[in-house]
């Protein structure tokens, strides 16, 4: 028997035929866009429809939803991030059937009712790296929608500060024989620098308006409250200045925002510049100008870009990774490695914390996704190089082991308010997620975080170490002692937790020496939006949302 | 104060002005590489000479040995693969004085050697993907020194199919205004494919001859044994087919060797074709060459390439992730991440283990670093999507444990003779890796893999279950138990292994239904080269030094 080892070959060489019917070389009108993938997608395809954290192949997404369906259908999406209400319109409309995706933020509701009325057919919820993992597996796409911001007539890519995904996705799906359509903003005679050869690229479409992309690290520090200066504090002085961290990730939320704000206040008075927050692997936040223009980082290696952060990163080129256009480079998958195995911490805000430290943003309402936070706040069993914090975490978990065999700790600090918004605990018997597992019957739980990882939870009544816990019971106790007037808090065993603090697993604020009275906003070395575009010297350029002036 | 935020990027200018002295455009002869060294490479650099598993940069690295060492010196070397003779001529020559790598296979003895002297300052020693991480947080390269098989005059490159770590290396210097230097075996007018940009790359020197590979995954299927016949079919008998393992890693061993050629006949007579044994993260293995011609294998996504096998892979661009030039793209960091988070196996070999499971490679003669199974053979606790292996084995890690916030675990399995080569015992009671650690002051004794991310350690004697300890000396039994008639083997405690057996925690061939008289060379598809040369219908082509006819 002859076997036909070339059917991927021979099969994007008619796609690419077909296609080309409505193509000049590469280049497709937009209003040609539907017929394009008519003529290159075929039905039960695995599709990757650029679906980031923040940037979206809109038009193709748009272009894919006005299919003919009994042409194209059955399709199995495999993206990270399904944030367009069209990504979930080819649910609706019979075009898409099965789903594997990482993040889902602004769609979280809608998602989650599709899923309980079965309109999709659920593969996983992974987080970014482990499903880039699967593309060069079992999950490679055989068709790539992506965008960018510029191509050539070659096709080759410019995709700007937002690189995220893309040379990932391009290159599972072309390397594979897969089929690749970029969208374009525009198409040059020369693009500024080269994302994406034009080599893996079989279609460029001019879109007739820039991808969509959305600014989710800005926080208005206006918006930041004292319970969460508070926290900040308390994270500094009890965990970032006695580990001395310097390599390390911080979550999206206001608690983290405001620790970035006191850097170059309340830390630089406790003599920790150079010492601590010098190696990010981070977006381009802008509540990091102020700590940037003090000097106290050094080097932010970046998943994606900021919108409105374009002119400072290309005038703070020593800090940001840039290419010889001047503009931002960020990768998703190279960050999420670097804050998987290069970091000594991950400190992140979180919904749900569970007595056993099992942390959840997911609801019976939401369910978000991961994103990247379970790959940066697990400890990486794999690393093999120790530093200080690392070491010095692994001793407290384990202080009998024979020192050279006994591995690090990563640092995983949950930080956030006893109650959330809306006044709702954040600290709970059980997790929504639980609830949310038996309705769709899943094999797992949607977890953020699970306790056995975390190391650290920082509430305005103090910080739980939960590395100095010897036991389930103390675990339990060391939650339930800064767990504040939540339920959960108000059932911890007193004399218990009040052993616990003597043994400083729990440290109260006045424990770190930090008094209530001290805690101001005018610690914040920024108090609004305005204040950080005078830090940056008018380089930072807010989007129109964040303005009030 | 004005703070200068440009100044990485005003030294890359001075640093290419400098070198474009020798230049003709990027284009600089193979005579003038060492002054283009002097002209770029400033004493204290980070630098990373590729350096990869198999690929070597050679000319640079000869070129850099020839430096005024007056003007370069006390550099910092940061390359995965310590390799070549002068790499470790740098360390002797005063050129370069601290070292962070992940392998030197061949360079293990010096190494130790010149470790033990003092000759190198060690930073760390980490597997693969780390050390990548670390490129985009602290150990960024200030200059490159790559090797391609050729470039055209804009500087774009292709790597061919040993793409390996280049990628990564380029896009970490690069895009933080690191100089980037090439060598290449030719220059041409139009390159195959582009596998790095040009616009990365600021010079190009053309080679008087082409880059060292070495074929590191060839195995001559002549030279295994009859025990590692017996231990591939006990693998497969019963870890393959229990779980229905379907992507996974190999190690470069002749254990999984005899895996790979049992496929098509042993197991192929189990049934196990399509439930086993379909997805790989993997070099391109000659040995896997039966199971792929005779339709086991769906699916390679390789770290690096194999010298012989390139017609192979481009007559089977089905298997293989392939450009649309035809030949292989390997990736070691995608590859990886792959094996981290997309694979439910590792299994591969190892020189001791002790009672706890921990293993090593590194004795106090040789320090052979990590390469990547540290990376591989650690269970991801990052991971979120679950599948039957995994959720299997967390299964028996945990059985009281509630099934929707009970993790899965990755198989990871240790395949070994009790005795090794020149009949050094496997199981020990302590690990050279902890004398090594004190002799060099080390905080963390070189382990390859920790006893608790071990789930299966198979010997001829049997298959040790660790996920089925409750206890450390179930697990101590349980490792005695299969340890055969070495020191720890013969140290068992015979009535506790026997209930060890009783509970199947041991697994005896027996137990297995292998019968001892069945194992027999003639069960391997392939019994020599020639043969792996005969199934691949010639296209597969030996170096010469595995030809014997």
């Amino acid at each position: 028997m002859t076997m036909n080892w070339q059917r991927h070959r021979e099969e994007h060489l008619a796609r690419i035929k077909a296609g080309s019917a409505v193509a000049n070389g590469k280049i497709v009108e937009a209003r040609d866009a539907t017929r394009l993938l008519e003529a290159v997608v075929r039905p039960g395809d695995r599709v990757c429809l650029e679906g980031d954290n923040q940037k979206q192949a809109d038009l193709l997404s748009s272009a894919l939803l006005a299919v003919d369906r009994t042409k194209v259908n059955n399709l199995h999406m495999v993206q990270s991030g399904v944030v367009l209400p069209s990504h979930l319109d080819l649910f609706d409309h019979g075009i898409a059937k099965r789903l594997d995706y990482a993040y889902s933020g602004p769609q979280s509701a809608r998602i989650a009712t599709m899923l309980f009325g079965g309109k999709i057919e659920l593969g996983a919820v992974h987080t970014y790296l482990e499903l880039f993992a699967r593309y060069f597996i079992d999950l490679t796409p055989n068709v790539a929608l992506i965008a960018a911001v510029s191509a050539d007539r070659d096709g080759n890519l410019y995709t700007g500060p937002n690189t995220e995904d893309t040379p990932t996705v391009v290159e599972a799906t072309a390397f594979k024989d897969g089929v690749v359509v970029a969208q374009v903003n525009e198409i040059v005679d020369r693009i500024p620098r080269v994302d994406i050869p034009g080599d893996r690229i079989d279609f460029v479409v001019e879109a007739d308006k820039p991808f969509f992309v959305e600014p989710l690290f800005t926080r208005d520090p206006g918006a930041i409250t004292e319970t969460q200066i508070l926290t900040a504090m308390m994270a500094i002085k009890g965990i970032y200045a006695p580990y001395g961290v310097k390599r390390l990730n911080h979550g999206i939320g206001f608690s983290t925002a405001a620790i970035e704000l006191l850097l170059p206040t309340f830390a630089d008075k406790l003599g920790l510049k150079g010492k601590i927050a010098s190696h990010f692997a981070l977006n381009p936040h802008p509540a990091l100008i102020p700590a940037i223009e003090s000097g106290w980082v050094q080097q932010i290696h970046s998943f994606g870009s900021e919108v409105g952060m374009e002119d400072y990163i290309r005038a703070r080129p020593d800090v940001y990774f840039t290419g010889a256009d001047g503009s931002l480079r960020s990768n998703r998958a190279f960050s999420q490695v670097a804050g998987l195995y290069a970091c000594d911490m991950f400190i992140g805000s979180t919904l749900q914390i569970d007595l056993d430290g099992n942390s959840s943003t997911i609801t019976t309402q939401r369910i978000a996704g991961f994103g990247g936070a379970p790959n940066m706040g697990s400890d990486p069993r794999g690393r093999r190089h120790p530093s200080e914090p690392w070491l010095q975490a692994g001793k407290e978990a384990d202080p009998d082991g024979p020192a050279p065999l006994r591995r690090g700790r990563k640092l995983v600090v949950q930080i956030g308010e006893t109650f959330g918004e809306k006044n709702v605990p954040l600290f709970v018997e059980k997790l929504d997620a639980l609830a949310l597992a038996e309705k769709l019957k899943l094999d797992l739980a949607p977890v953020m975080i699970y306790g056995d990882d975390v190391t650290h939870i920082v509430t305005e009544e103090g910080i739980a170490n939960l590395l100095l816990c010897r036991d389930g019971r103390e675990r339990e106790q060391a939650i339930r002692g800064v767990a504040g007037y939540t339920d959960v808090g108000r059932a911890r065993d007193k004399k218990m937790v009040q052993h616990l603090r003597e043994r400083g697993v729990i440290r109260r604020p006045e424990d770190l020496g930090i008094d209530l009275l001290d805690v101001d906003r005018n610690l914040l070395a920024a108090r609004s939006i305005k204040d950080l575009v005078r830090w940056s010297g008018g380089l930072y350029s807010p989007p129109s949302k964040f303005r009030n002036w």
